[in-house]
């Protein structure tokens, strides 16, 4: 199941920032890529498929941690460059073992581990 | 106040992408980029600021639709390749009219205006 161009629009380099949510608590868990392979398994399986582009390799992620993501629903944005992944997170989504990405650098207004230098 | 860049990871383009969320019912609003610029201006206004890839120049979102964002946090993923700013949304967040960027085009499980072809 082909998805056209003019829905989705991928980057130059073949990618498209894709946000992952869980679906009942909003909380935002992680950024990850997908180009247009990933996309279309992750609707095919039903879980989240991404793009590592540090690997340079698929990446179905769950695969090795547990840590599964169910795919609740799968939105694009207005200009169709961005994609929303609701998801059913199983554990932690962040690989460092926080169960968000987000959840311990925080730039502002109380500046941590991620402080801005004077 | 310079970000160090060992905290902030700018991509090849010098940009990187900032999910806006409502910062109390969780609603993802939309995906913006920002500039180290960019960024150090949304930190020092406390409104969000964004490159405009399309447009090739600063934004500073409710400037001419009236419709602001406030920042209320502003955190870095663990790998500092991703922003996540926490706002209080002002009127609609999509330039389209409606309340998030994600709202109409929902290509899983009920394709609708952004249905995969068979």
């Amino acid at each position: 199941m082909p998805i056209t161009s003019n829905q989705v629009r991928f980057g130059k380099d073949g990618l498209i920032p894709a946000i992952v949510q869980q679906h009942d608590t909003g909380e935002v868990l992680m950024l990850a890529w997908m180009d247009r392979t990933a996309l279309e398994r992750t609707i095919a399986e039903g879980r989240t498929v991404f793009w590592s582009r540090s690997r340079q390799e698929y990446w179905r992620k769950g695969d090795t941690s547990g840590h599964t993501q169910a795919v609740k629903s799968l939105s694009i944005d207005c200009d169709g460059d961005a994609i929303l992944v609701r998801v059913e997170q199983v554990g932690a989504a962040c690989h460092t073992g926080t169960h968000s990405c987000f959840d311990t650098r925080e730039l502002w207004p109380t500046p941590g581990e991620g402080s801005i230098d004077e």
